[in-house]
C-alpha cells in the first residue's frame, strides 16, 4: 500500500489486544476441558488406549491451514494447534515416548515436532531400545530415524521392523545440518579440514567455491575430526553442531550442506492403528522368491491400481540364503478399497507379506 | 469425583472442538494485525527502534498468569502466549538475536525461551561478538550467559560490560544437566569414571550413593572424559549430552547434578531501556576507593532504602592497582523513586557508577 493508513492511537490498539488475549485464554482452557471430556467420552466407551488419535490431530492442522487467511503464515498457525493439542492431552495422561538419546538430539527434535512440547521423552541408548520400550509398554510411543536424505537409510530400524509386533502411526521430517567450526579468525587461515567421509561428501561444493585450495582429509568421524581441530588453529572441522559445543570451537560456517532439504526422516511406532485421514501412507515389507521378475510382478500390483510408490528399499532377509525382503512406502491407506484390493494382489504373489502401517502424511 | 460424570458422545465434543478452533485461530490471527497496527502506530510517532517491548511483553505474561483459571496450568498458558507475541512480532520484522553458538546449545534455548520461537538467531564464536553484533546493529538484541548456579559468574560477560554502551533489557534461567554416559551394559559394570573436576563436584552426591566403589579420575574437560569412555567399555564419563551425541555413547543416567535447581541464567542486551513493569531488576557495576569500609559505605544507600540486593560479584578492574569493580542486582526498576534516591546516595559514595539497565524479572 502506497497510502499512509490511519492508525488507532496505541493506547486503544492495546486494549484491544487485551480483551482478544483474555478470549484466547478463554477458549484454549474450554478446549482443553473438551479434550478431558473425550478422555471422558472414550473411557466410557471402553477405549482407553486410544486417547492419542494420530489420524484425529493430522486433521484438526490441515484443516487449520485450510482455514487460515492470515496473517500468520499457515506453519505459525498449524505449530500453535500443535502445542494446543498437545498440552490438552498432557492434561489427561502426558504421553511417554522413547527415542533414541541423548536429549537434545535431532531424535528429540523429531518427537517434539510431531508430538508438541507437552510430553515426557524417554531417551534410551539404541534404535532396539526404543522399540523394547514400546512392545514392553514402558512407554506408549517410540520415534526412530528410518531415513536421511544424503546417508541413505538406517538399517537397524529396518531390521527391528521384521521381528516386531509395531505398528507405524505417523512419519516426521527435520532438518539437519553441517557446519565448519574451528579456532581460525577466517576462512583464509585454514590450512586444514577434517571430517568424516560422508560429511566431507555432503559439502563438497560448497569447499570447492570457498577453500579450493585447503588439504581434506577423511577421519573416522565427525568426533574424531573436532577433536583435531581443537588441536591446531590452522585446523578447521565439518561436523554437527554438538562437536563445537563439546570442544568449544567457534563455527565459522552454518548450514553448509550442499543439499538445502538434507532431512531426516524418522518413524512414529506405537500399538495402534491410524484410521484413514484421505491423505495416508502406508507402510510394508514382503520377501518374493528368487525367480526371475519376482520383484517385477510384485510391484505390478500397485501399478495396476496406480498407487504411488513413495520409497523401496531392499535388504538381506536373515532366514535363508539369497532371500531378500523388499521394504515400499506407498501412497493411501490400507483401508482404502484400492490398495486393499492391491495388497490382495500382491500378497497372492510374494512369499511374506508383513503390513507395518497406515498413517498420515507427515502434516509440518 | 467418585460419581460417573455423564458424558456427551465423542462426535458432540468434536464438534464443539472444532468451533473453538475455528476461533481461536480467527483471534490469534485478528491479535495479529492488531501488532502489526501497532508497528504502524509507533512508526507513525516516530518509534521504529521500539517494535520489541520488554516491559509489555512480561505485562502480558503476568496478566495471562493472573486470568488463568485452568485446567490449563500457568507456564503452559504463559509459553503459549510467548508463542504467540513471537509470531506476532515477525510478522511485523523478524527480531535478529546474537548467542554464543552453535546452534543447539543451552544458550540458544534462552533465546527461544525469551523470544519464543520465530526469532532468528545468530550464532557467534565468542561472548565479546554477542555484544559487538549488538553495538553494530547487526542484531537487535544479543543473549549472553552471566552466572551458573554451580560453577558461578561468567567472567568474559562482566568485563566485556564495562566497555559497552548496551543495557541489559532482561533475563531469562535455563536448566541444565549432567549425565553419565558409556558402553556399560549397566552401571555395576563400571570401572572407571572420566570428567571434569567441575562435574565431578556437582555430582559428588549421586556418585557415592550409586557408585561409591568406582575410581574416579579428574581429567580436563568433559568432552576429553567422553572421549576416553568411548574407548573401553568398563569406563564411563559425566558431561553434557552434547558429548554423548558427539561420542555416541548411551546414556546410562540422566540429570545426576545434585542440586535440582542447577540452572545457567542469561541476560539479554540491547540498545533500549525497559520501562517499569512493577516488578523489575536493576543491574549496576561500581567502583569504590581502597579506604576500609568503602564497600560497605557503598551498600548503606540500599540498605537505607529498604532495597533488596540479589547478587554482588566483585572483579579486578583493569585499570588501576588494587582497584575492584562490584556488580550488582538490586531489586527495583531505575526509576522507582526508592531506587532513584539510593542511587543518587550511592554515586556520592563511589568512584565510578554505571548502571547496566532495569528489566523485568524472568517471567517464565
Amino acid at each position: 500500500m502506497s497510502s499512509i493508513p490511519s492508525v488507532r492511537p496505541l493506547a486503544e490498539i492495546r486494549t484491544e489486544i487485551d480483551a482478544i488475549d483474555a478470549e484466547i485464554l478463554r477458549l484454549i482452557n474450554r478446549r482443553a476441558q473438551c479434550a478431558e471430556e473425550v478422555a471422558k467420552a472414550k473411557i466410557a466407551d471402553g477405549e482407553q488406549g486410544t486417547f492419542y488419535r494420530p489420524d484425529r490431530e493430522a486433521m484438526v492442522l490441515r484443516r487449520i491451514k485450510d482455514l487460515n487467511r492470515g496473517p500468520l503464515p499457515d506453519p505459525t498457525a498449524m505449530r500453535f494447534f500443535r502445542e494446543l493439542m498437545s498440552a490438552c492431552l498432557a492434561l489427561e495422561k502426558p504421553l511417554e515416548v522413547a527415542f533414541l538419546g541423548p536429549e537434545g538430539t535431532f531424535s528429540q527434535q523429531a518427537v517434539f515436532k510431531h508430538f508438541g512440547s507437552s510430553v515426557n521423552t524417554q531417551p534410551v541408548a539404541a534404535i532396539s531400545d526404543v522399540f523394547n520400550a514400546v512392545e514392553l509398554d514402558k512407554c506408549h510411543f517410540g520415534v526412530v530415524p528410518v531415513e536421511n536424505s544424503t546417508e541413505g537409510v538406517i538399517n537397524h530400524t529396518l531390521d527391528r521392523f521384521l521381528m516386531s509386533p509395531l505398528r507405524i502411526c505417523g512419519e516426521v521430517e527435520v532438518r539437519v545440518h553441517q557446519n565448519l567450526m574451528g579456532h581460525a579468525a577466517s576462512l583464509s587461515e585454514i590450512r586444514e579440514i577434517f571430517s568424516h567421509q560422508q560429511s566431507l561428501a555432503q559439502c563438497r561444493l560448497w569447499l570447492d567455491r570457498h577453500l579450493p585450495q585447503v588439504k581434506v582429509t577423511a577421519v573416522s568421524s565427525n568426533a574424531e575430526a573436532a577433536r583435531l581441530a581443537s588441536l591446531d588453529k590452522h585446523a578447521a572441522a565439518i561436523a554437527g553442531v554438538a562437536a563445537a559445543e563439546v570442544y568449544q570451537l567457534p563455527v565459522l560456517e552454518t548450514s553448509i550442506e550442499d543439499q538445502a532439504n538434507n532431512t531426516t526422516r524418522f518413524i512414529v511406532i506405537g500399538k495402534q492403528d491410524s484410521a484413514p485421514t484421505g491423505k495416508d501412507k502406508t507402510s510394508l515389507v514382503f520377501s518374493t522368491g528368487n525367480q526371475p521378475g519376482a520383484l517385477y510382478k510384485a510391484l505390478e500390483s500397485f501399478a495396476k491400481f496406480g498407487i504411488g510408490m513413495v520409497n523401496i528399499e531392499s535388504r538381506p532377509s536373515r532366514q535363508g540364503l539369497w532371500e531378500y525382503v523388499f521394504f515400499i512406502d506407498i501412497d493411501g491407506h490400507g483401508a482404502d478399497p484400492k490398495v486393499a484390493e492391491a495388497l490382495g494382489l500382491l500378497r497372492a504373489n510374494v512369499n511374506m507379506l508383513k503390513l507395518l502401517g497406515s498413517y498420515p502424511k507427515a502434516v509440518l
